[in-house]
């Protein structure tokens, strides 16, 4: 059977099942943002991800510098979806020979900006020949509480920080020839597509304080986020179509937006669970961080929207997979 | 200026002075075959590679279990050298969407067949969708007494383990049409370069013992790796020609088979010097592994090549380079 007719989600419990034999030092295995491994009283965090050009990226419309930051700020976004603190970079490089070595002088740049601004430090390379950009970034980081997803219960709220469906709508943008710096009211949807800023801090209060009960940073998009966080704390959940966050702006473009909020992926925004006794606590967060309600773990294992009108209807998971015709 | 006018010795030169940030947990960085990170009383190593289709295999002629085996194994060689033991490994895959499912079963039995072997857990996986099958393997260990590049000094004997040229042997069979199984004297070489077996347990044995005052493992050839020790310690090398182990049966298939030895690349047999105070110690160990002693460190920062008639002359440092012409 060919890859495209089995669906990444497939294939991953495929390799699940495969790689499944458990270690004494392991916390999170293949599944969670990040994998997570005890290390005394603490846990190191490692999470890895791969972007390939025409796939994640495309080259010529993403500026080298603005793609060594978002190569390496979506995978701080995994380490702080699980609470933990980015600590060390190791960055591998496919780069076809005919490339001008100033592409690869901009990339480092961005890339040492957002490393320097995180206080990661770079402590490995491996640099190869391709016919595309490949990037290839592993992050180190340490945590003490670590949030994974499947803590959630029944009745514990959902909350999203920042905004949904901008990166989405900066790629459409994108496509359809706006550049950074030509239009005022398109530029903050193309900055959320090239140049993510995953709140990191946010992530790392929220494990000090111990508030959340399951996390995960939303790139596949909302929908799809939040059914890993249900099946993996097996719950379900209700969302309220008119409180998911959006940009007033966003409007100007999209007449559908929420159909970017819920499936657009890219956003590298935290989805997160909180049990009711944290809600207090939580609020006081809400003063420095855009954090918002947006519905509800619930017991029966499936996801429903409700509208404006009260009525409730199941969600479709629509969003990013990989070997989807 | 196009990177293959660079070259990857001067890339990697401009990317270690770009990040070379020092900071207090970094043992090594960028330029070892590992990033070490202080770890308590011990240390943490991580090695990443990243492999491309048509660059590091040939897709078509790589049966896919070996290559789940190959793409563990390089990484485990790398931490072999610097005297630490695996422990974890994430994998990153690209994958072509036409591909047969049948490709990655038999891919993820080799990974698996060698992780087991080696008692490393795979923790993370990531993987998407690609034109051409990208493999990107990090593996985690832990040490206690780390092996760098730098620590050789002049008069320090230089051994390797193992045969050299075996590899590069195998692929030149390989591309000539040879294939597992078909022939005897053939298959020696096929497996050297198909299915690769690092000595990871003489590298663990050359650490606990503290034997050895610099370690790198052979995946550019003999003169390339030489040279990186040769310029890491600030010393220079003499090689004598007729002391370099050959396969008895490479002279079959090479009338030059020492050109194979010396410039070959993907041995991934380890390249280490030893102060003269330890050679006693050392024999002990060459009655349970393939050691050869093939030259001494000198004051001198050139390498020299002693050819059978003790006649000296400048060796020439080639072997694998990407963005060569």
């Amino acid at each position: 059977m060919k890859l495209q007719n089995l669906g990444e989600n497939k294939l991953i419990s495929r390799i699940r099942k495969d790689f499944s034999k458990p270690h004494p030092d392991i916390l999170a295995e293949i599944g969670d943002d990040a994998a997570v491994i005890k290390h005394g009283q603490k846990f190191l965090l490692i999470t890895k991800d791969l972007l390939f050009e025409g796939v994640h990226f495309l080259s010529p419309l993403h500026p080298p510098f603005l793609l060594g930051r978002k190569s390496l700020m979506v995978n701080l976004s995994d380490v702080a979806a699980m609470g933990g603190l980015p600590k060390f970079a190791l960055l591998g490089l496919g780069l076809p020979p005919e490339m001008d070595s100033s592409w690869l002088q901009q990339y480092f740049a961005g890339f040492k900006s957002a490393a320097s601004e995180e206080g990661v430090a770079l402590i490995g390379r491996d640099i190869s020949q391709t016919k595309k950009i490949a990037i290839s970034v592993t992050v180190i980081g340490e945590g003490k509480n670590i949030i994974q997803r499947d803590g959630a219960e029944a009745g514990h709220h959902i909350f999203v920080s920042g905004c949904l469906g901008n990166a989405r709508q900066g790629l459409i943008l994108l496509k359809k020839g706006y550049r950074l710096g030509d239009n005022k009211k398109a530029d903050p949807f193309l900055k959320a597509f090239l140049n993510p800023s995953p709140p990191i801090t946010l992530g790392k209060e929220l494990s000090r304080l111990k508030l959340v009960s399951s996390m995960i940073d939303i790139s596949d998009g909302l929908s799809v986020d939040l059914s890993h966080l249900c099946e993996e704390s097996e719950v379900g959940a209700e969302i309220h179509l008119d409180r998911l966050p959006l940009s007033q702006e966003i409007h100007h473009f999209q007449r559908q937006p929420y159909r970017l909020a819920l499936h657009g992926g890219e956003d590298y925004e935290l989805l997160f669970s909180v049990p009711p006794q944290n809600l207090r606590s939580l609020s006081r967060l809400q003063k420095k961080h855009q954090i918002t309600f947006i519905g509800r773990m619930i017991e029966k294992r499936q996801i429903f929207l409700i509208d404006r009108g009260g009525r409730r209807s199941p969600l479709s998971i629509k969003g990013y997979q990989h070997f989807q015709k």
